[in-house]
């Protein structure tokens, strides 16, 4: 799905130094005292995993703003439309995207079925565990793979493969599960604004079929509400029943300029509120901040090395260069993860540890 | 966007002579009884202009069933997902679907900044209202004629250029506007299933963004819950501005197979009711009827020459030939409009016939 992606990922696993961000909304804040106390108060019990600061502030600002019925900068319920980026933005994205972790797990659960996988390429290097070799056969490679684990199946099938996955496997680094990989603030973010009227859209690069299998339980967000990159589906019959079979071919990518226009296409509304981590956001971003009215630009900005990874500039997965500049220059909020988020991760279940197949670092 | 069909179209204005239709759901009619007073009691005032038949009581039956908390049947509201045909099943597509009108239209409204197509085909015959002079230049002469009256403006363009012609536009044989071509029945079958927690989708293979334009207004179905032909669209920036421009290439035809691929795709569930009138539409029908639980599929069949239209297995636009074969063997319901259908369309605005382009027949 996302093959350039993941092949600039798997060129550089280094994460990288952080840079401090300047956060501010790019309408300027209004007074603390204009927004109405219960709505203060809603925010503080709704986002117990943000600090106070600029951020959480200008999320607030927005979101009372844009709910008051006397206010000039009300918005109807149905044009309270807000976008994600997942990878990144609603979960972690380190070492490597976890659509790709999941496609090298198919590849290893699929491999008994094809013997001949031993001696061809990048299946071969793949099972040894050598990513690099995976890396060398070029993105042909990428795509043989996401060819041999996405495609053939009918979309229940990919459907039930996916979620058995996301209930059972576990990142490389912490040992939790991926919805254990979500952002808590996050979380809080989306039944935030869902609790004021708003629609919470995903729009991602990932596998529209893949985040739709785990969307609703990780993020309350249902199937049709999550947009992404999508293969080409055929109708047919299997034993006379109606069936849609994955095709190993591209259809779309939902990154950079094809984020706008995903939108466009499957929502038919200008979002007023917009989230990303990456340049892969940055023209979702744009088209949000274009509209007429009151509108809400927020970058995650990977800051803290400790609690989770360091990058921005420099790194080949999510990286945030020009949209750095872009949210400094507009005055978008760039959540600087270090200062402004208390908690990072969701609790996790207990067992973690005993099951990661990896041992946490 | 529907070049292939509206070729087959404009070759054969005859309609035809109608057949009749034998109406039953696919899951045995429960006995009248079991419905609760209630269900027949809002349905009755729910759904004036239907006549009590087979074909409403099959309705009233379904919706009782997936909606009573209760019963075996029962459906989540989540879950309780409706599609729509719209050309022929939610408004009239004869003599000519609409979209083509308004394609013809636009020809018109652009000549004077197009002199050059005095002398140039398809646009010299068109504007000399030679219908058979366009057909005659073959698809690519349809596919001219779209390229140049939908394409190179921008979304927001385009969405006012639709909206002004559907407020003042009138059909060629009623002189009615065109919200006025909608059929009563069916807006009447919207607002019941809306009312019983059902959320009503309209897939056609008319384009997604000139639906978009008027369904809200319409039938009360946002642009969201829209899905259909499209072109390309192109993100840019104009005068600094980002932009979303229709260019000329044809993306998805949602017509046949593209609809239930086009349902997973937006969507991403199956839904337990599909409505359609035509071939384009047995695919749509065939997928929801193949999930599991109680289904409801219906077709609408054209048999009033006198108040609007008779047509089915030989017309070339909205042809019903192996749709009515198997939603007889699989006990689908068919409307029957000449039977089931009280009124046919709203009552009209005053003053509709003196603004009439044409006059009436």
């Amino acid at each position: 799905m996302k093959a350039k992606l993941v092949l600039l990922a798997l060129g550089h696993f280094a994460v990288f130094a952080f840079l401090t961000a300047a956060g501010c909304n790019r309408q300027p804040a209004a007074p603390a005292a204009t927004v109405p106390p219960t709505a203060v108060e809603q925010a503080a019990a709704a986002l117990p995993s943000w600090n106070d600061g600029k951020a959480k502030q200008a999320i607030v600002n927005f979101v009372a703003r844009v709910t008051k019925e006397d206010s000039p900068d009300f918005v109807s319920p149905a044009e309270r439309i807000a976008t994600f980026d997942n990878d990144g933005t609603l979960w972690a994205e380190q070492p490597l995207y976890v659509q790709f972790l999941f496609a090298i797990d198919r590849v290893k659960a699929l491999a008994p079925q094809h013997p001949e996988w031993k001696d061809k390429e990048p299946f071969a290097s793949l099972l040894k565990g050598d990513l690099n070799g995976v890396l060398a056969a070029g993105e042909h490679s990428l795509m043989a793979i996401v060819a041999s684990t996405h495609s053939g199946l009918t979309t229940e099938e990919f459907e039930k493969v996916a979620k058995d996955w996301i209930a059972t496997a576990r990142h490389p680094k912490t040992g939790r599960l991926y919805a254990e990989m979500a952002y808590q603030p996050m979380l809080e973010l989306l039944a935030y604004l869902r609790t004021n009227g708003f629609r919470t859209f995903i729009v991602s690069g990932g596998g529209i079929e893949f985040m739709r299998a785990f969307a609703e339980q990780v993020y309350g967000v249902p199937p049709e509400q999550v947009i992404g990159s999508s293969g080409k589906l055929k109708f047919g019959l299997r034993d006379g029943t109606p069936v849609l079979v994955k095709v190993p071919e591209i259809e779309f990518i939902d990154d950079k300029d094809g984020k706008p226009v995903a939108i466009q296409k499957f929502i038919g509304r200008r979002p007023i509120a917009a989230f990303g981590n990456s340049d892969g956001d940055l023209q979702m971003l744009q088209w949000t901040a274009a509209g007429t009215g009151t509108r809400f630009c927020l970058y995650v900005h990977h800051t803290d090395a400790e609690r989770e990874w360091a990058y921005d500039r420099q790194s080949s997965i999510g990286r945030l260069d020009k949209g750095l500049d872009e949210a400094q220059a507009k005055g978008w909020t760039v959540v600087d993860i270090k200062q402004d988020w208390k908690s990072i991760f969701p609790p996790a279940r207990r067992g973690q540890a005993s099951n990661a197949r990896r041992p946490p670092p």
